[in-house]
């Protein structure tokens, strides 16, 4: 019975990846306007099967529910009318930013009088493994048909009445536009096993973009051979230096910790340094209390309320993605990039202070894809950088760092026109 | 005994690892000026240690011939007066080009009236897995010194005597610049284990880079954990359709064979349309006759010459690296374009046409890096495009595609200014 079913799964995997592959080879071919239309059909298809995928989602929320999903995770799971509209309003926003393919990046001509020309292609086929988000189902399709890719979606089984509702609208509005419906597939079957395999998919994927929590963007790091665009994990820190406005410092801290807690760019440990504290501790840690953050603290921060529990060593590396932090008195600012350095997932990480030399230094010295002073961490994000749209924000050093806007779902040629030149 | 054997090789493995991560944070602090004269310094220390370094160079050559290493291959290995002044020459040529790193590549203000600026940083530090070539040696941790990054080197056995005294020299170098000696390491221990270790390095390597045949590169994506840049296995066709100069194609396919055939970017297949093949086959064997290359062709070619070898399915994918090709007459475009595609390792594919429609399609259809029409395969090349510089040619999509510069070696982080902006 168990190869029975392993088999079956195996084949899903397989067959969905060379659909995928073939699927890839049409989409290249799309005009820009081809795509869009198919965006905006996308976009008209979800408010018309409103009722069908609530209704979906309904059974996932009701699941998470009884097997005790927290309020972050439910968060993450649900959706609604507005987050439907969203959704479809994305899309048709989707369709006014500029198609990054067959753009002309460069052209020269070098002494071999070669003319060289750089141009923007698609990647071809993208992997998507992700956790209990629905809306990536949407986000990450719709990018990946703007750019010409195909995309093979693996999605938690958490969502999986979400998913398979919000892929199938998808791919009647392909069928309408007249594109190729496997441009979009979603595996049902989620076990781990499935996603293993996928880890091993080189014939079928050019990239795997997991994007979830720390743990699960870890396997897929630690196990995959397809190239991975790493995203996501967020342990990132509000440091207040010793000269920090205090107010400004208390409001970047409670906004970065609270404004949406279970996110990536959310704020997870606040760093003080020591003369900061002994003036302005008892203040945050009253804002932060308000607002109902469970505190980790070090033995400073415990003298100021009965509440802080001791932060243990895990602390200082945990994603709470919840309103919880840990909080920890620094001696000087060495200790305070050391201590992100060390912890940090390198995504987003910002400096309270208003001395210029603090303010350089930490630009210099910490390894973070996006580097703030005076402003939250929460402002990572495509839309607030601007790029109109966003597939992940990736923590990883090579092909895109911070915020990925359509761009970071291509890849180039070079096209060289002689003149029967040899060398 | 072998126990102790490999306790000791983990350790060089750890121990050169966690200096180079220590090197790489005083080196992306070095100014331009610093690592230049590094540089020049690294040239005058290849020519004063000539006698030293051809010495060593001679040992592995020998070892080489005894173990009936192929002139290919011994050519790869061979150093002499010449090609050190050619490395020296690399070496104060590379002190022109202009630092990548430190550049801001964008500055803007969104909405929300952040200060965002993008800006271009080392990677950190890079690993380099290579075969014979002693100049890689040289290569890569020039590259890497100028871009701030330190590297771990782990080159072939075969070439193991040459590289202890090139790195020895170029430590040397580091020192008397004074910066640190350990920005450029090699691994002494060039067992495959070692090689397996690095696979997994991910907490000191950020980049892990091949270079050398299709084995080594396929052994290394298919087991690394750590990030790769995929480089240089070619498998690169000639296509010549039914309307190429017969002169000009036979010219071309003539230079991408013969005119350095250990290289990756050589032409390892021919395909001839049909009716070419009909009036100008006899022509273009006679001309790789006369230049002693074996030939391995399908059965209309073995009708041409008596020594021409039957092809097998193994043939279409071989890299020969040597006087040695495959041979293969189709029928139209589409059947080469999809030989091609089918077989190519994605790097340089050329075609001969006089037809502006077979080059677009080729241009479209075909997925490589370089993509030619009327030129040979072997100007893929960094020096050729005019980079000035070149780590190796990628042959993956993401990060960097076709013959990599400086830039390939860096990164980017995002410097986010802001006045107390929440979200």
């Amino acid at each position: 019975m168990s190869e029975i079913v392993q088999a079956s799964q195996s084949r899903e995997l397989i067959q969905k990846g060379k659909k995928a592959k073939a699927a890839a080879s049409l989409l290249a071919k799309a005009t820009t306007e081809q795509k869009n239309k198919a965006l905006l059909m996308m976009a008209e298809q979800l408010i018309k099967e409103q009722a069908f995928i609530l209704a979906e989602n309904e059974k996932d929320i009701r699941a998470g529910k009884e097997n005790g999903m927290t309020d972050a995770l439910l968060d993450r799971l649900k959706l609604n009318d507005q987050r439907l509209r969203d959704m479809s309003e994305a899309l048709i926003q989707l369709t006014k930013l500029k198609d990054p393919t067959g753009e002309l990046l460069e052209e020269w001509e070098p002494p071999n009088e070669l003319n060289i020309s750089q141009i923007r292609v698609p990647l071809g086929v993208v992997g998507m493994i992700y956790e209990a988000r629905p809306n990536v189902t949407v986000d990450a399709s719709s990018l990946c048909l703007k750019t010409g890719n195909a995309v093979l979606l693996r999605g938690s089984s958490t969502a999986i009445n979400s998913n398979i509702a919000i892929v199938k609208v998808i791919q009647h509005a392909l069928e309408l536009s007249k594109l190729p419906i496997e441009s979009v597939q979603l595996l049902e079957d989620t076990s781990r096993k499935t996603a293993s395999e996928m880890f091993k998919l080189n014939q079928y994927l050019d990239v795997l973009i997991p994007r979830g929590g720390a743990k699960l963007i870890q396997t897929v790091v630690q196990n995959s051979t397809v190239p991975v665009l790493e995203t996501g994990a967020g342990n990132c820190h509000v440091y207040i230096d010793e000269t920090a406005d205090p107010k400004m410092a208390i409001d970047i801290a409670i906004n970065a910790k609270t404004q949406r807690p279970s996110v990536c760019n959310a704020c997870e440990t606040i760093l003080i340094h020591r003369k900061w504290a002994s003036k302005h501790l008892q203040d945050l840690y009253t804002a932060l209390r308000e607002k109902e953050v469970r505190i980790h603290g070090d033995e400073t921060v415990q003298k100021v309320g009965m509440d802080v529990i001791p932060a243990t060593e895990a602390d200082w590396g945990t994603e709470y993605l919840d309103l919880e932090l840990a909080l920890k008195v620094v001696g000087n600012n060495d200790e305070a990039i050391a201590h992100i350095n060390r912890y940090g997932t390198k995504h987003s990480e910002a400096i309270i202070s208003r001395t210029v030399e603090n303010v350089e230094q930490f630009f210099n010295e910490i390894d973070a894809a996006a580097i703030y002073h005076n402003a939250s961490t929460r402002f990572t994000d495509g839309f607030e950088f601007g790029f109109g749209a966003e597939i992940g924000i990736s923590t990883q050093k090579l092909h895109a760092r911070g915020p990925m806007g359509l761009t970071a779902l291509t890849s180039t040629k070079y096209i060289i026109k002689g003149k029967g030149q040899v060398k």
